[in-house]
């Protein structure tokens, strides 16, 4: 009956798509190291630990910084069902498919959504959220640092001061920014701001990082109603994850072991060092794709450095090559969503991706093919 | 910065708690084999595998079967949220903490709760159900097959055939249970039936066995209202984990890997042979607990063989003994929970755990320290 289904063989790719990126081989020799139990001493000793290179790493001193037992969507999940109830009113700016993400979430929660929106393939300007924020008095302003699905980059801190100002919390999405350029949480004034370990921290998708500064907290512990969620209710969580230490849900000890490995790696290299890593491979990409004719989608100053939408050129099957991609050079790289299906390719250089080997390798790839 | 977080050295730990229990080493090596893309064919196949090995666990021709990218308690999330919609009403046997999490899922989804209470430490017995079913058309039926709190098993064919007769659906949680006893979804008339990873499957925690009937289905497609949770929302999994392969969330590749071998392993050693062993090893455990003059908390016949619940003799210091064997053995039990606090000694005999060899372990220990 088991014959059937044979070892276990991934094929070895080079994951340049938007995510996950190549897991280190540090991460993944920790990920296989012997489980322990999630109130084992030595496991909460490990959560400490998370939460302090957490902490470094995206540049907070909040005490409530943790990984939720679930993917970057369920950190958006949770950063959102915690903080909103129903009858609020959310700014949700909208330049891609990650902010209408964050707009259907708020819907759930029996919020009302005021869409602040962008054309794909633009930032948001602050000049926009401050016209939508004249007047009204919302609970919180959501913004996607890096909208993986045009690869583009929105500078934060001038919309977290008009959210500030507004009396809004400031709610940031980071989940492929953290790691891969500069994210300041408290230099920037963000409120709640979550992330994933499957991009430029180069550790397995399964877990998403989030932070919830004081001002958020109150705001939570003076909700009206329960969080619709049990499973991402800060009240449980931050017991867990607290002093208390009271069990909530068992956690998934595996993937802390390879997120712990993860950051360690992070912090080695050094911060800035990778963040400036990941500006010179993004470089070397870019001008590789330009002697290639190949343009990017956003403009110069707001284009991520570890995801590249590369416009398709007139005539070509971006598919073809998508599939040639992986099954002659085990190269993956995405394609494009909504809008931007057919027009466009997402280069990922993420994490341990990002190297000058693997965006030669591409560029030769391309040049075979195109 | 990063001296201060030295390398990962998870101690070795005999883990006979309720869960973690032991990885077995096949899975822990396939944990670490090289990430792949999500949208990657092998990946796509991958999951075809899993959704397969896992019908055949859980004796099931459900076409949606998969795995929910959380632990145990997501999957009991992503259960009722499918199923409820504000105004419903469920009927919750309740007869330890996790009947207790369910009916406090089901308010949260705006749901009525109808409990079913049953005294901690005895099973569900049918005709409660029955007494509470009648003049009442509940659109769900909740049931915890194996009560991690207190070690009793419930019988749920009965129940199940109660439920359907009131025209409700069976909601069952296997999570201590699936793999380490018989566990019959169809057979049972189950309509929706979750799981976790880290009990008898043996891979460690951080996915969620789920299973829908076709019936079960029909409830989720004619909702009024839109699911309260994105991630868990089975509209979009189904679109992922379906024909069509549409993005939905990025899933725990490295976690699925894990779990494809335990189901593997599960295959191999045969369902049946698995449901003997754990038999076999539990009632060695109760021999040697009774010559030592302890005592279980359930009656014969409704004792779980993987979770066992050893009445704390009097004059003994139960945490005092946990810690003992913790340190000085290496071996993990658990505390009572709620109204059991101090009363009970929780020892988990699950998946890769379940051997004579720990059993002689932990008896030799206890007699150490007893």
């Amino acid at each position: 009956m088991s014959e059937q289904f044979g070892e276990l063989r991934p094929p070895l790719r080079v994951l340049m798509g938007p995510g996950p990126s190549n897991t280190h081989p540090r991460v993944l020799a920790a990920l296989g190291a012997p489980t322990i139990g999630h109130l084992d001493p030595a496991y909460l000793e490990m959560m400490n630990e998370v939460s302090e290179m957490l902490r470094m790493v995206m540049r907070t001193r909040n005490r409530l910084t943790f990984a939720v037992s679930g993917t970057g969507s369920a950190g958006m999940e949770a950063a959102l069902v915690n903080v909103l109830e129903p009858g609020d009113e959310a700014v949700v700016c909208i330049n891609g498919v990650f902010g209408m993400r964050m707009a259907d979430i708020v819907e759930r929660c029996g919020a009302a959504v005021v869409p602040v929106e962008v054309e794909w393939g633009k930032p948001v300007p602050p000049q926009a959220v401050a016209e939508t924020l004249k007047g009204r008095g919302p609970k919180v302003v959501c913004l996607v640092h890096a909208e993986t699905s045009t690869g583009v980059l929105t500078p934060p801190a001038e919309i977290a001061r008009l959210a500030r100002e507004s009396g809004a919390l400031m709610l940031l999405d980071t989940v492929t920014s953290l790691g891969g350029c500069r994210v300041e949480v408290d230099a920037w004034g963000v409120d709640v701001c979550y992330s994933g370990t499957q991009k430029c921290l180069s550790c397995p998708p399964g877990l998403a990082p989030i932070t919830f500064s004081e001002r958020a907290l109150e705001v939570v512990r003076s909700r009206r109603s329960k969080v619709q969620s049990w499973y991402l209710d800060l009240t449980g969580l931050e017991r867990y994850w607290g002093a208390e230490r009271v069990y909530h849900h068992t956690a998934p000890v595996n993937m802390t072991y390879g997120l712990r490995e993860a950051l360690r790696i992070v912090l080695e290299e050094g911060l800035e060092e990778r963040w400036e890593r990941h500006a010179r491979v993004h470089k070397m990409l870019v001008e590789g794709l330009a002697e290639m004719g190949l343009e990017l989608l956003p403009d110069g100053p707001f284009r991520l450095p570890m995801l590249n939408a590369v416009k398709v050129p007139e005539g070509v099957d971006e598919a073809k090559v998508r599939t040639a991609l992986l099954e002659r050079f085990g190269i993956e790289i995405g394609a494009g969503l909504g809008p931007l299906k057919g027009r466009i390719w997402r280069v990922g250089l993420m994490g341990h991706t990002a190297t000058e080997a693997n965006v030669a390798y591409l560029l030769h790839a391309l040049g075979q093919l195109l």
